[in-house]
């Protein structure tokens, strides 16, 4: 099945790489390969990064976008970095190291797995015993692609898992996008949708355009037409309606962050989606992996809602659409409370509570 | 109070007449003037229509828009037109007459008030013994300006019995607009809002962006903020979490057909909004005059779903946001089933069912 991947690392001579064992004998330098997003759904345009500001502006940019393909997108940047330190000794390749990893951390400070993902390729070096600038290397590249391999297997065990609820002929909705672009594998939210059509099975889906940032309309939407699944974008004040035709029989949505109590915190309307799914009796998942829940958060009362620029609303490809003076309300992300979740989707089986 | 008053007639000398009375003795000949509805938020400006290609042309680009506002602009359109009819005599006063209701008829085929308007008019003509044209013009006139006075009545009517409704502090949420851009008074779902402004109570009131076309970002905003009300525009997909945050007493929405259950159709999205305001226990009012009332349909499934064309989701400004192959679903309204209503604000009283 044809299937965009967001996050790749090419050798120098173009090959891919997803295993750290071919990597050990891959010709260096190489380097970190992306789908652009920005320039989606008009071109799909991918790009070759190599320096730490390539990197840095392409996850400020939201060039590459998803927490979990930030992630791999930072670990492997830092990889690429590390081909050309040129250090002469163990302790000035950690010392360029550290440096590069603070510097692309902080091109968006809010996102945990670009933190995670680049504290775990600086551990996995530091505690290593090698004191070749060549060895370190390898073993940073080899880190950085067991990050993109796990996320891609994580995305393969929640598609599995979420076959398991999928029939023939079935509606699926979802809302934003938590797709193969947002992560380094296929998605999360979108994985059984992939597996469901790598089953043959006939389905379609209906994507909510997603206001303001409309990732529904611009990504969801592409990604799946470019796989060939059938889509239909809705607006999202639409999904009432649908349902009320009798064409969802399935809600799967992503997260940010899921509470200790289940609560779910994900982009804007999801709220108001799981609302309408449990008045009209249909089926409301959220497929996460299991590093999304935060324990230390007893419900999602206790999950800050960040707040989000006005002009994301009054402004529309340069065009002002409220009047100047206008009051506007934008928060980026809503809890669904667990009561109006059916279920999760995770890498370890569906459970219906975590 | 300040509000933009959408559809006014004016005599030659510039001075505006609402009244019958005031206009038998006005100098004729007189002209439509509107707001140009396709200029806002960015621009607030007039335009006097004479001819009936300029009205035609106005309606059918949504400068004058809403199913009352449009009857009015019809009928003093065509009073407008009847200024410079020229007729000889009574018998081709009417063929003139005729041929210009039809030609102004066919701008918007399917909004009902514009076919009403233009016949009320003509049949008040046929119907009189005048026999020379200058009375007829006279009385057409007077026909025209009784429907924008009747017009606005019933928007005050409606104003004052949702005002009842209304508290200090409290905060309204309202979707699409149903304000006095729509109608040539104060508007149906607005008509409380501008109530309650001049009582001196202190309100608040959220404005669905309304997706496609964004009526709310636009017009609502616009026209709430003009008279000074506190107005905060939300992407449609917030409405639930606006309600959950505490923040809305009511909501209050128009019609554009009431099944005779109480089965109401209306700009799509409200159905959803229907069901996120049941979900939080929070009053749902839908704002008509009674003549929006549909006695023929028993039920809101008679009512049928307008689909418009993709383009509307498709593309933003001239910009294409979504992939070229993608499939869109575009109903234009959607309908609420009584059961989610909590009552009817008509001009005759607020009822629990109609």
């Amino acid at each position: 099945m044809k299937r965009p991947n967001t996050v790749q690392w090419k050798a120098a001579d173009g090959s891919i790489h997803l295993k750290p064992d071919e990597v050990l004998d891959s010709p260096l330098p190489g380097f970190l390969d992306i789908i652009d997003q920005t320039l989606l759904p008009g071109k799909l345009e991918r790009r070759q990064l190599c320096t730490a500001e390539e990197i840095f502006h392409a996850i400020r940019t939201l060039a590459v976008r998803g927490a979990p393909a930030i992630g791999c997108a930072a670990a492997l940047g830092l990889a690429a970095c590390a081909q050309r330190f040129h250090a002469a000794n163990r302790t000035e390749f950690l010392a360029r190291l550290a440096e590069t990893a603070d510097y692309l951390e902080s091109s968006r400070p809010t996102a945990v797995n670009l933190a995670w993902a680049l504290n775990r390729c600086c551990s996995a070096v530091r505690l290593s015993e090698e004191t070749d600038p060549a060895g370190l290397t390898r073993l940073l590249l080899g880190e950085a692609l067991a990050i993109l391999d796990e996320d891609i297997a994580l995305c393969r065990a929640i598609g599995q898992h979420g076959l398991s609820l999928i029939k023939n002929n079935m509606g699926i909705l979802t809302h934003c996008n938590a797709g193969a672009l947002a992560t380094g594998g296929c998605g999360t939210a979108l994985a059984p949708v992939y597996a469901a059509w790598e089953a043959g099975l006939n389905i379609r889906v209906f994507s909510d355009e997603t206001r303001p940032l409309l990732q529904g309309a611009r990504l969801t939407a592409w990604e799946l037409s470019y796989s060939g699944i059938d889509v239909t974008t809705i607006c999202d004040s639409m999904a009432a309606q649908v349902m009320r035709e009798g064409r969802v029989d399935l809600v799967i949505v992503g997260a940010d962050r899921v509470a200790a109590n289940g609560d779910a915190a994900n982009k804007i309307g999801t709220y108001q989606l799981a609302i309408a799914a449990n008045y009209h009796r249909i089926p409301f998942y959220v497929a996460i992996p299991y590093s999304t829940i935060d324990r230390s958060i007893p419900d999602g009362s206790r999950i800050p809602i960040e707040q989000r620029s006005e002009s994301e609303i009054t402004t529309f490809n340069g065009m002002r659409i409220s009047p100047e003076t206008i009051k506007v309300y934008n928060p980026a992300f809503d809890v669904t409370p667990a009561s109006l979740i059916t279920g999760y989707i995770t890498e370890k089986g569906v459970v219906s509570a975590i």
